[in-house]
C-alpha cells in the first residue's frame, strides 16, 4: 500500500504528519494554496498553505468554543460579524442562537467559502441561510466602514502571517472596538500559548483596548498541540456572567456552561506568561 | 546541518516528529529500551520504547496534575504509593505537602530510577529524600501484599502495553482498593480520552470498585494531540472539596485550586463516551 503522509510544520523544530486517503481538491488561489484531503484520523480536511484549518472530526471543538463563549457572554446578540470562518462553522454555531437577527461574513478569499460549500458541506451549510451576508472583501478594510453597529464580532482567521498578521494588531482591535455597540465584544482566536508568541502580544494589545480581555483555552487534536488559545474583549458584560439557561435548547457536542466557566481558568504558567 | 529527527508514532495514521540536537544516552534493559536524547523543543527528555514520557520543559504540568489533585481531595495525606514514577517527577510534587511522612515507590525497571538519577537531575532529585521508599519490582504482585495501609496510591505508568497493560484492569483497580485506608484514594494516568480506547475502559473499570470516580483533564503538548486523561477512584473523599488554603505554600507551574476544579469539567463529547 502507498505511504502517504501530509506533514504540517509547528515550529521549525516540530511537526505532525497525518497518513492520507486521498487529495481530493488542491487551488492556489490568489491569497494562498487550498486543499481538500481525507485522513483516516482526521476524517475530510481544508488546508490552506499546507496548515490544517478545520476537520470534520474536530470542527466542533474550535467553533463551538469560539461561537458559544462570546455569543452566551452578550446577553441579547442580534447582529454578528465574522472576519474570516470562510468554512461557515462558526456561522452554524452563531445561528443556532434564536436572539441573532443577521450574520455578516467577510472572507478576503472567495475561493475558500466556494470549495467548503463544495468539498464540506455539513461545516458550510450554515452559508446558505436567510441571516448570512457574504463579503469577499479584506476584513481590515471592511470592519474600518462601520461605526457603533455589531453587538459581537469574531476574528475566525489562520494564524498570523500573510493575509492574517495584521488581525492580531492594536490597530485592529480599535477598528473592531469602534465597530462594536457600547456594550459589544469580541473574540479572536489566538493560537498556541506554549509555541507562538502572538498570543502573549494579542492578548496584551487586545487588553490596550478593551476594559475587559481574558483569554480561554480549549484543546484542539488537529492543532498544534497543548492548549488552544481564544480571546475576548469586552465593552461593558462580564466574561463569566451568563444565563445557564439559554443552551438548553441549543445542540453542542463541546460546549456547556460549565465548560465555558472552567475555560478561563488559566494553568498558573499561562498567568505568569501573560502578567508578570 | 544534520537533518535529525526523532518521530513518534501515536497511532497508526498520525505521528509527531520533534527535531533532536543529541542523543545522550540509549540502553536496552529487560523491559524496555531507555533513551534521553535533548530536543529543542522539549528540553532533555527520558525514552522508552521510543515514546516520549518526560521532559525537562513540559513534565511540571503531568506531575502536578498526577500529584497535587489526590493530595489535595485526601485531607491529611500521610502514606503514599507511586506504581511507576520512575523518574521521580510525582514523588517530588507529593513530597511537597507537609502532612506526607513516607513515600514508597514501586519501579518494575530499577535502570529508569538509575538513568533518571544521572541525567534528569531537576526530576529525580526528590528520590533522595528520607521520606522516599524505593522498590524494585512488579507493582501488580507488591500492592497484593497491602492491606488498609496507604493514603493515596498513584498510577504513574506507561501507557497499556507490555508490563503496563495489567494496570488498566478491573483486578488491579480491587487490589488497589483492598491497600487503601477506608477513606483513601487513588489516581492513575488514563491516556487520551480522544486516540485511545483505553481511557473509557479503565474509567468505567475503576467505577465499578469506587463509589467516586471521575476523570479530570489536562494538555500535555509532549504528549499525543488534545486532551490528556487522569482518573481518581475515591473511597470516601468527594472530589472538588479541598481546602485551598493548603496549596498557599506549594509552589507550583500548573496546579491551582481553580484548576482543579476546572480539570474535572469534561466537554460533552468526553461525558457522552463515557456515560451514554
Amino acid at each position: 500500500m502507498l505511504d502517504f503522509w501530509f506533514t504540517e510544520n509547528h515550529t521549525d523544530d516540530y511537526k505532525v504528519s497525518w497518513r492520507l486517503n486521498k487529495v481530493l481538491y488542491r487551488e492556489q488561489t490568489p491569497y494562498q494554496e487550498i486543499a481538500i484531503v481525507e485522513a483516516p484520523e482526521l476524517g475530510r480536511a481544508l488546508l490552506l498553505d499546507n496548515v490544517v484549518q478545520t476537520t470534520t472530526r474536530f470542527e466542533f471543538i474550535y467553533h463551538e468554543m469560539i461561537a458559544h463563549v462570546p455569543l452566551m457572554i452578550h446577553p441579547q446578540p442580534e447582529r454578528v460579524l465574522i472576519i474570516g470562518g470562510g468554512d461557515g462553522g462558526a456561522a452554524r454555531e452563531i445561528l443556532k442562537h434564536p436572539s441573532v437577527k443577521s450574520v455578516d461574513l467577510v472572507e478576503i478569499d472567495q475561493r475558500v467559502i466556494e470549495v467548503c460549500r463544495q468539498w464540506l458541506p455539513e461545516i458550510s451549510g450554515a452559508l446558505s441561510s436567510s441571516k448570512m451576508n457574504l463579503f469577499y472583501t479584506d476584513g481590515l478594510k471592511y470592519i474600518q466602514e462601520y461605526h457603533s453597529h455589531y453587538d459581537v464580532v469574531l476574528v475566525d482567521c489562520t494564524d498570523p502571517s500573510g493575509p492574517s498578521l495584521d488581525l492580531f494588531t492594536r490597530n485592529f482591535y480599535q477598528d473592531v472596538f469602534k465597530a462594536l455597540k457600547e456594550d459589544g465584544l469580541m473574540v479572536s482566536q489566538t493560537g498556541s500559548p506554549t509555541f507562538s508568541s502572538h498570543f502573549r502580544e494579542a492578548v496584551r494589545s487586545m487588553g490596550k483596548v478593551f476594559p475587559l480581555t481574558r483569554p480561554y483555552l480549549t484543546c484542539e487534536p488537529s492543532y498544534i498541540a497543548g492548549f488552544w488559545s481564544f480571546t475576548v474583549g469586552s465593552k461593558k458584560y462580564d466574561l463569566a456572567n451568563i444565563d445557564p439557561d439559554r443552551m438548553l435548547n441549543i445542540h453542542t457536542k463541546y460546549y456547556t456552561p460549565e465548560i465555558h466557566q472552567a475555560a478561563f481558568v488559566l494553568p498558573k504558567y499561562i498567568e505568569h506568561l501573560l502578567y508578570k
